[in-house]
């Protein structure tokens, strides 16, 4: 049913030789502008449509590349996506979804159905809860494979040389959220962590305990709740601060954040008068509350732009070197996070 | 450097054609289970993967569905892609995301691009702002091409019998909403409406007017804003409502109710007490706000797995028929409406 090259030769009276070359945009010296025209004129006119399958079976590459997500629905995963897939757009490639609900799983189930659709690259965030041995072997099969990867925002424990990554500065993210409520007065600091299988998580509470310590602040693992990114682990790991009579709340994320906030109200506790509060990744609808949150603002969009074109350069050829870059956070202060009221 | 059958049959000690007959799945009568076996074992072994591009020439099916959305950052859309790509995965398909940013120009690249890309189907939620006629431009390049559509949510002006859809009644969920205020006694409603080039805005406005004219109020189009379904555009829109002095808005969704809620909170207007607030959507954060709004619940996870069944049932065989399938929406009241002060 489809039209092929031969049909846009007879349609244009000219020879199949020229047509091809003219379409499948080869090297050549001796075709005519006009005719070059008149071929695409017909193609266009007779609605033909190249065979990627096909070409990609010769070039071995389908200018498509695997993007793997822990979670599609949480806006700050679907802002990676999004620049992930203008950026690919830009370059002429499209992007293949995963969504893995973290589970290492699927890591690794899509990882082989990925490498199955010939895709040229991954771009991967893993799931929270990969231990160490699961993403090693995830990685084994895309090395066996012979594809290009390119980590994005959460790493693994063994972070070889081979691979390229992007991602916000994790420790950076909890030590500047810390050191904010440090500043502002606080001593009594509780902690809710993202899920604790996660490099991420460690990382942030790594800067949680760095500025408690440069505060002379004593570490108190009783003020440090582990939730797991979603908000109702926020809210019922508030509960546990709560009872720990915190003046402030750090909270790995904005979601966890919108949690707490809710448990605190619940508690007849206001924020920011009774408990500050702050959280990660100054997500949209944290600037329209009605105590708009501060925040830590990372850079999923950038992220997703810069593995993109990492990806692309690791396409392009043999001297494309793995690279590892590290956004920095900022600190977003707006009106949940205000002085101890002793 | 990958494996092949020929490898396959060369570790296993047999012969290609059977090792081919095994690992391709295909109808045989006279392969032994322990031979199948064997195969299947050494396939293993070696890491063998078949070659989904090589299969998609000459089965003509990539198992690839495009899925095109206006904005992945909504949680909206996000749940319906997240949704889809589980219910793909489930029937061993995989999704290729597009994201127009409800720029009706992308969704003609974009159809061109999957089209080219091979993909089995389309799961559609068009532009906004496009046109009838760029709608029925895109519609025509999948005829040509017979390739299978599968609209969600946002239709088309031009319902053509062959077209599946599914969607969350529209022009209901605007009648719920504002009935539920003409309910609790508000007479002077505001309305904030998705982008007006876009039918489910034009039935939900429908929705509205209906609800008015039941309760006996008279349509005032003073009382009817403009928005485009993001934040800012409700906040925008608030403000010129509240020169109306309406006791109520409906919001065409959360994101702009979200908007017109701050807009409120400036003109130092509280809500339910000052003004009443109900929006559609039912997105995550909204029972967590300090006044956890009333909103109208959509379906957009069943409408992404139901897509998909039919796409897979329209890819299935012959005597599969287009079908169209309208959810109801569902009333959820919380703390943002009440009855009017006077």
């Amino acid at each position: 049913m489809s039209v092929t090259i031969k049909d846009v030769a007879k349609a244009s009276g000219l020879s199949i030789s020229t047509v091809s070359i003219v379409l499948n945009n080869k090297p050549h010296s001796r075709i005519p502008q006009a005719t070059c025209k008149r071929v695409m004129e017909t193609a266009r006119q007779l609605n033909y449509r190249p065979n990627r399958l096909a070409v990609g079976l010769i070039t071995k590459r389908t200018k498509i590349i695997g993007l793997i997500v822990p979670d599609i629905s949480n806006q700050y995963f679907a802002q990676i996506a999004a620049a992930a897939e203008r950026a690919a757009e830009a370059q002429g490639y499209s992007i293949m979804l995963c969504n893995t609900n973290d589970n290492p799983d699927k890591d690794i189930a899509y990882t082989h159905t990925l490498l199955e659709r010939g895709i040229d690259g991954i771009l991967f965030t893993m799931s929270v809860n990969a231990r160490s041995n699961r993403a090693e072997e995830c990685l084994s099969i895309l090395r066996g494979a012979g594809v290009p990867l390119v980590l994005i925002d959460r790493l693994v424990e063994n972070d070889s040389q081979e691979l390229s990554f992007v991602t916000t500065d994790d420790e950076e993210s909890g030590y500047i959220a810390t050191k904010h409520l440090i500043d502002l007065g606080h001593r009594h600091i509780g902690c809710i962590t993202g899920a604790m299988g996660d490099q991420s998580a460690k990382k942030r509470l790594f800067g949680y305990i760095k500025a408690l310590q440069e505060g002379g602040i004593a570490f108190n693992p009783a003020l440090v709740a582990e939730g797991d990114y979603h908000t109702t682990s926020g809210f019922e790991a508030a509960g546990v601060l709560i009872e720990q009579h915190v003046s402030a709340i750090f909270s790995h994320n904005d979601m966890m954040a919108l949690g707490a906030y809710k448990r605190l109200l619940q508690a007849g506790l206001k924020t920011p008068e009774d408990v500050s509060l702050i959280g990660i990744d100054n997500l949209d609808f944290t600037e329209f509350l009605e105590v708009p949150f501060s925040t830590v603002e990372r850079t999923p969009g950038k992220m997703g732009e810069w593995a993109v074109s990492k990806m692309i350069q690791l396409l392009g050829g043999e001297d494309a070197q793995p690279e590892k870059l590290m956004y920095s956070p900022q600190l977003v202060v707006r009106k949940s996070t205000a002085a101890p009221k002793y």
